[in-house]
């Protein structure tokens, strides 16, 4: 008797020009990455070539650090990660010269309108033929606030509440159409079944929506709702609403505390532990020694001077001046954060547990953004990921690169044939949609469910 | 010695599934063109094989008459512009698929955010290489105002007055970054220019946004802006604003009117008649011979019952219960509207010269919502045509189908080639940007300039 082992799922974060804060400036890197669209279309390319299940965009919408930039602070001229294309229009481009690939993006619940996003997500689902997510998130930095009327940000429970209503309002508008509402009927003229047409008539304490939304249901039933909160609301959203749960893990036992601890969190919402996949992020360095990959890393932290690693730190130490302690002193304590809080404390706990200095954590984040990174061969790569997926601390990885292309196309030509060898990876995509591929069932439409 | 003569633009308005109500019902129809990406990249490629300028797609974010709806009225079951893909991420899609065309989609300054709006076009322009325009509207549906928390719709002054500001802080960001920022220097590491980056710091009656926008100045210097309104606050707005204005003309003199007023304001705001570019809306029916084409508009006509004419006119009608008067009694008198003024305005000068039925105008706007039908031969619709650019009641025409592709391919494949026959219509494309085909400048960047 063969049983089939437990899947991979794979997500490619495409964190242009490299989510290593130095990672454009090596020599390999081409740093256009972070506004050619052809080169994020060659990106999107590769990962279909490879079989991931899905690329994914993060998104602020504001120049991250602009208040220290307004403040004269040069240091962070030095920062790569400034401009980029929007993620839903990219995500609409790249549905056109792609053909399996899931396509998720990330769009904020704090500063946007339900009907807009819901729309918009539909609308992509249809463009790709039923391979749209949607990273629902809520607005992690200040700078975003002043974009958008307010001298302030908004307090974390309170985006909290307004990203649980937002989601009602959208997955609601989402059921406006049943799948065979639309006729289009010539001989009767009659174009569509109005009992198959829906209005929401939410009123809630931030939003009313009447509906119905201007989009019918969608390919795949729904778009694919991910999400990348790891504090307590985070988690409790998840566990709500989230197909995909994107988080930042660097130790086995805290990865599978939190993977049981979302799915666990499941059953109170009607859903199923397997109706949620775990992605925590990997950053891989490959070389064909460990030594050789040790050296990589090392080149690529040498590239960064400490001075950029401390301000890209400030963005997780507001409320105190992380420029004011001594390098080679121990890491801070921080006051409680009111955004990236879950971020913040996988720092904090890495800086104690490992006994870091400020300078050893301003470069470890600058290198990584909190994620675990990868520093081998590729039996080495492969081995850590499959420990993680066998040991129930994740459904698979987000695959987060330093810069691009090089360690991209690497992962995809080397890692995952090994994946694929040890029948843990798949050697073709399972179906056309993005939930077919992750295994994710087709959400029933509420009104023809309620019809029987 | 020879004057090249005065060429046209032409805009394709991909009205789908069909201008005419009941366009989709005619045989050749294909009512899928509502919802198929397929159909409709097909109809971006059409265009710009026959050399148009642009397509553009018009917007609400709403289903339309959904009031009615509401309350029991399956009238409007029959009517088929009722979902649609949403327009900005259907650019982003159909820029992958093209080279040369100009991509223009609608979308409202009433219900979504100036920093969201000026990224969105801004990442659409990148990604075409300059070929995007934004189409800058007030929403005009009552529809549309309970999908974003609102009893009732904005009143029509104070619409304009947030799109005046909406339209001050969109241009303000895409100034955000000057055209040589972005240094990506591996050697100093030094990856923008901090002198060429500004903050916007706009503080209005409706907007606070500082700004920087993330995304660098575009392709184009700035996305094309078009616009459609044509009440007394739209001429200024479009005159202060717009390099492309949309419009319903169907009586010559008028035309040359509003042209020649909305020109005559630019001044005002240091601009040039130049600088805009006036297109009215004609809708061709093609015959070999001026019978056939004739009895092709009959035919479309006969597949329109009156209910839905009725039906559809009642948007235009708010106010009064239009469905209680003799449907072959005269029109009406309508109260003031407060949304689509001058369509409505448009509509009751029609009525009143043309001494028409209440049927009669609720057929006409079924068949055109308002646009010139031009009935007859390659020949004679090329004249009104020509007619019409000589005469400067326009600088050519956005193209409107009753329904789709038959007359649209008619349209590209006939009356296109006669057009460049009289050398009025250009043969080849004169660049890659969507600036320069329309003949438009290049707007400098406001900080650029002050540098000097």
């Amino acid at each position: 008797m063969t049983t089939k082992k437990k899947q991979l799922k794979l997500g490619a974060f495409l964190s242009v020009p490299g989510n290593h804060l130095a990672g454009w400036r090596h020599p390999d890197a081409v740093p256009e990455y972070d506004m050619d669209f052809a080169l994020y279309m060659r990106l999107a390319q590769t990962a279909e070539r490879a079989l991931y299940d899905t690329i994914f965009f993060q998104d602020t919408v504001a120049v991250g650090g602009s208040d220290a930039l307004k403040a004269g602070d040069l240091t962070r001229t030095r920062l790569s990660r400034i401009v980029k294309l929007e993620p839903t229009a990219t995500l609409a481009a790249l549905a056109v010269g792609t053909k399996n690939i899931g396509l998720i993006a990330t769009a904020t619940t704090t500063f946007n309108e339900p009907y807009n996003i819901a729309r918009r997500f539909s609308t992509i689902d249809h463009i790709s033929g039923g391979r749209c997510g949607w990273n629902l998130v809520t607005s992690q930095i200040e700078d975003e606030a002043g974009n958008f009327n307010l001298d302030t940000h908004v307090d974390h429970a309170l985006r909290y509440e307004r990203a649980i209503e937002f989601y009602e309002v959208v997955a609601g508008l989402w059921d406006s159409w049943e799948h065979d509402a639309f006729l289009r009927d010539k001989e009767s003229g009659v174009w569509f079944d109005r009992d198959k047409m829906h209005f929401l008539d939410h009123h809630g304490k931030y939003f009313n929506v009447r509906g119905p939304l201007n989009s019918p249901r969608t390919p795949q039933g729904r778009p694919v709702v991910a999400q990348a909160g790891s504090s307590e609301p985070g988690r409790e959203l998840a566990a709500r609403t989230a197909d995909i749960v994107f988080t930042a893990q660097t130790e086995l036992e805290a990865a599978r505390e939190f993977f049981a601890d979302v799915k666990g969190r499941t059953a109170r919402y009607g859903r199923t532990p397997d109706d949620i996949k775990i992605m925590p992020g990997i950053t891989p360095v490959i070389g064909r020694t460990m030594e050789e990959a040790q050296e990589k890393y090392d080149a690529l932290q040498a590239l960064l001077p400490d001075d950029v690693a401390l301000a890209a730190l400030a963005r997780f130490t507001r409320g105190i001046d992380i420029f004011s302690y001594p390098l080679d002193g121990p890491m801070p304590d921080l006051p409680e954060a009111n955004s990236a809080k879950s971020r913040q404390k996988l720092i904090m706990d890495m800086a104690k547990k490992q006994n870091m200095t400020l300078r050893q954590v301003a470069r470890s984040v600058s290198a990584a953004q909190g994620h675990r990174v990868l520093v081998g061969t590729v039996g080495y790569i492969a081995d850590q990921m499959q420990e993680w997926l066998e040991a129930d601390a994740c459904d698979g990885f987000n695959v987060i690169c330093n810069y691009y292309p090089g360690p991209f196309d690497d992962f995809a030509n080397q890692v995952i044939p090994e994946l694929q060898r040890r029948g843990i990876f798949r050697t073709a995509y399972e179906g056309p949609t993005l939930r077919d591929n992750l295994g994710l069932r087709v959400p029933e439409n509420r009104h023809t469910a309620a019809r029987g």
